[in-house]
């Protein structure tokens, strides 16, 4: 059965792992301090046009936003975050268990705004509370929205205003930035965050998100950080490669655009079908609502994910691309889906 | 030039990558529930012959140590150590950042021993000071020595009847199980330790670590610690093949014995030449003592570590052999090694 | 100037410094494992009709509620909580720099129930979020409001159907228990909860609470908590003695229904006078509205906090009181209030 | 049976208990912002003679230390300490709870020194190591020795050099700085530390240290850690009052010379009857080398520790004085003890 779960059901592009091939007797030195790591950082600042930031390739998503989260902080230091903030309910208390409380924003469509941050600061401001210090957004959003140049801009003042860290979880940057409603770079987000991090893992490769500290001020000693959170992969190599893969040419963004290709046959094909969508997402994840009776018939062919009841009859389910996902697939998954209907 | 710093140089065994390739495109399930995983695991479960234990995927031996740890302990509980020890010395006080103290004890030769246990016992027995908890051992040490099967039996004994958890850190125990003055089998290590770990990293693999929880009291929950400490890779089925080709036959044991057979050629042909060494370390990492002039030189052609300064003239250093090590460079290493000293 | 603004404004109940001095030159043995301390355990033992409690004596309640809550945890483990819960508003942090994620509800009266529970036991079920395990309530609650037995017992059933722990703060346990809708026992409590504590600096005291933990399962090695937390206080006499005073007789009883007499003397004035509640609160702590005219008038004679603005005419204030608010005060305090409406 | 056991038998100076009478039902604010902290921290200010200091009053020395200790570091940062020091063997792995390690030195007398600093510098120096950031001392130390101003001068000057925080624990500062031997003022110490402790428990209060934080850069946003770690008496007041008694005047000096003398009673007598002491030291903690039998013949008069097992006939007890031994008390032992000795 072909599956929409997700964006991370199949290995990794294959340019990647033949060139993890090519390369595999190669020496190289451990722990990231390899020619592979330091040729895909100058890659990757050369993409962002940027040579002041600072790269450093994690394994995944969670552990690279505990570790640059944690490593910022101050104890009674806190971050903010939307109520469907990846860190705030899908990473099982990580922020919490280095020692810091997440606040949550009760939001529509997954986006944190300036007004959000000014109220959070108003009621948050003595010592018997929690101090915020970092903000914390996702693009794209975990509901598949993606944050425009200007609300970026927006956030980006307000933090620097009120001295705090803007960081933004790039998981699934690669879709983000590559949708056709995207009007921010790379190079925009090196300079409106402090930091950020590109994901891999959704993005083409094995495994391996390219943390980018912009600001300059939170650079010095990171890799203790590494270490001591058990990150430092002893054959660092292994990020290094794939990273070199994306950024040595467009890659990277092709396959971004591959995934919100896929995904825009599916949201028209089903818009087509004359069903509504939980959210409007322009990005590689999308929410059709569908009836019961018709998700419960498709589920004998595909896999994909229940997000949220609707109502007695409904429920919005979520349908993901990847890298690896066929034009076809999603042609004949959109047949599939009109015969059911229409079956019914 | 020619790096016997470690045994981390390389990428993986080539029959790994390949099988990566050849399952690249399979769809499979998220976070460790894939089916490689799955078959992962009980091709484990089999080699130790032992059904009860649970088997946990993790990146890195930092990462093993430090989630292992933490899960089981309550906060004022605390690790014993060698003062050697890789958590001791080597992990950035990633031990320390979850909340507890290691306590180290001297030794001379990288082991633990059942005095030692008792002795802390003694000394830690009141609530002003931490109360010892779990035992961490490493075999192979991190000085290239081995646990005989009667000092694990004691270690064993003494834990369990000071309600002490036994951990032995892995990483290099595909060497450690398979060399000549070895006579502990993966069995007895599941047998007689609370906790151990199978090292991937420094045995062939790209990374991953299998950490066999054998205790069945430990068992419980223990994936939401992976997810929290960010362990919890989105294509976990990257280190379940990776365990699949090293137990589906005896891989796992033939690159043990590759790495010993290397060392051997090395330590021999060293040894031949009237060289002393700082420690008898029959596994694959060895540390002659070479003088400073001999060094200098040697240092033109191969790569290693400087270990340990022995006096004004005399200095120790690590050589370390992996899966890729080729028998005709550990020849020509001796030929060197001759020459230089014939020169001096 | 007059301040009801809470009830830790004055020293101790003058019976305590009085035994504090008589006492003052004897020798005790340090760190809580005096005489005093073994006494007050004793004395609150034969309160509760319950032998099988430990009980611990800890300077406050943020570091009451800190350490009982990390101590039982294991690293994945939550605390639920009602969204007013002073550990989710009021304490800086304090769980979460232990590791923890506190789960908010929200609820209007300030209390939780079974419901709450359950609900948060469905949303929290898998590795990817945190596991719930610990109950957090305050009795009196933080908006003056107690449970009845008939709730706890309600949360006491829930708990246990689903071993989770119940943790009742109790910083103004002295006044919910004695205030006249109240048909709890302190051992109604001690059988109904997994841990409680018995406030005494709300209560009378210089500073100082009494842990009590219920659950036999939960008493082992308590004692390392309070040494790694700072909270073992080197003259721990220090609490001891005040806890025998107010528990060798009704001390502590007959100061809670002071503060709840002194609280009512408020309470039907100001609601004589025409003006509502904030919220329905029996205990010690009371939440008037009153106009922002009459509120400006009446701070330039008393000391209390804004509550909450209402609208833009009104707000809701909070009065207090405490072990040492005199009957005159209160009735000048309605007498002054009732002038200032008069002449507005 | 009179106890030697320690400095913290007894209550609180007199003076202390009378002015806690005498202010007992003056309303104050709460959390510390009470007037009488402030001018608490106004006198000692002027003791210090500088008035750019900033003081915080924490209820005992394990929670100070914490405190002050983790809320100065980055999370891999770590305290280099003696291997005597307070923080390493007697506070239940506090320091480490709050994710920092502590590097043990080897030390004869208590007192780590510049080339201490210096070696431990060398050997972690790289991020699979901790950063040392903070040198822990106490004065006196825990074996009863005491700094020179010269070699404060030489740890203040390699902490500056090598960007280090200088912390010194001063639970008996009191007895320290008021010994013959002793040429050090608090003057000094504010000007050659970054943070330091006046200890009031073992100097004559109910419970309190005062914590003064002297380098301006570590001074913002302290009152956050002290909330979040529970150290924010509601009744602040209580521990403001009692330094108001120990610096309105000398009462703090007159203390600590107080049990200077009578420490110089006891070792004086000692020493006549042909003892040898374990240290050296000159403060109110003294530590005689007593034959077994004398020992086991003095326990029945007198309460006190052992220390160390020297030999099979002879072990080191500790002796201490405090504010409230009495001269004829001290005249007394020596009676007792030359008696003891002179029939065995």
């Amino acid at each position: 059965m072909y599956s929409f779960k997700n964006d991370y059901s199949e290995g990794a592009h294959p340019r990647i792992l033949e060139t993890l091939l090519r390369t595999n007797l190669e020496q190289s030195e451990g722990y990231g301090k390899d020619t592979y790591c330091e040729q895909a950082e100058k890659l990757i600042k050369d993409k962002l046009n940027n040579q002041e930031v600072d790269v450093h390739f994690i394994s995944g998503g969670t552990q690279t936003n505990l570790i640059a989260i944690s490593s910022f902080l101050r104890p009674y230091e806190a971050v903010i975050s939307a109520n469907t903030g990846h860190i705030y309910v899908n990473e099982a208390g990580s922020i919490e268990a280095t020692g810091h409380k997440v606040i949550p924003i009760d939001v529509e469509d997954g986006k944190l705004r300036k007004e959000d941050i000014l109220l959070v600061l108003t009621k948050y401001s003595n010592e018997h509370v929690v101090k915020p210090k970092l903000v914390y957004i996702s693009n794209s959003t975990e509901i598949g929205t993606i944050y425009t140049k200007s609300e970026l801009e927006n956030l980006s003042q307000v933090c620097k205003e009120n001295n705090l860290i803007l960081f933004m979880d790039g998981a699934r940057l690669g879709s983000a930035i590559t949708c056709r409603e995207n009007d921010l770079t790379l190079e925009d987000i090196s300079k409106l965050t402090d930091i950020f991090y590109i994901g891999g893992t959704k993005n083409g490769t094995l495994l391996g998100e390219a943390l980018v500290i912009c600001n300059k001020n939170l650079q010095d000693d990171f890799r203790y950080n590494l270490k001591q959170k058990g990150a430092m992969l002893a054959k660092g190599r292994l990020l290094g490669i794939q990273f070199i893969e994306l950024f040595k040419d467009d890659l990277f963004f092709e396959i971004g655009k591959h995934e919100n290709d896929m995904a825009d046959i599916l949201r028209e094909g089903i818009n087509n079908l004359g069903y509504d969508f939980f959210v409007n997402s322009p990005s590689n994840q999308i929410f059709p609502i569908l009836n019961n009776s018709v998700l419960n018939e498709l589920e004998k062919y595909y896999g994909f994910s229940i997000w949220e009841k609707i109502d007695e009859n409904r429920s919005a389910i979520r349908l993901v691309t990847s890298f690896a996902t066929k034009k076809e697939v999603c042609e004949e998954f959109i047949k599939v889906l009109a015969r059911i209907k229409s079956n019914i």
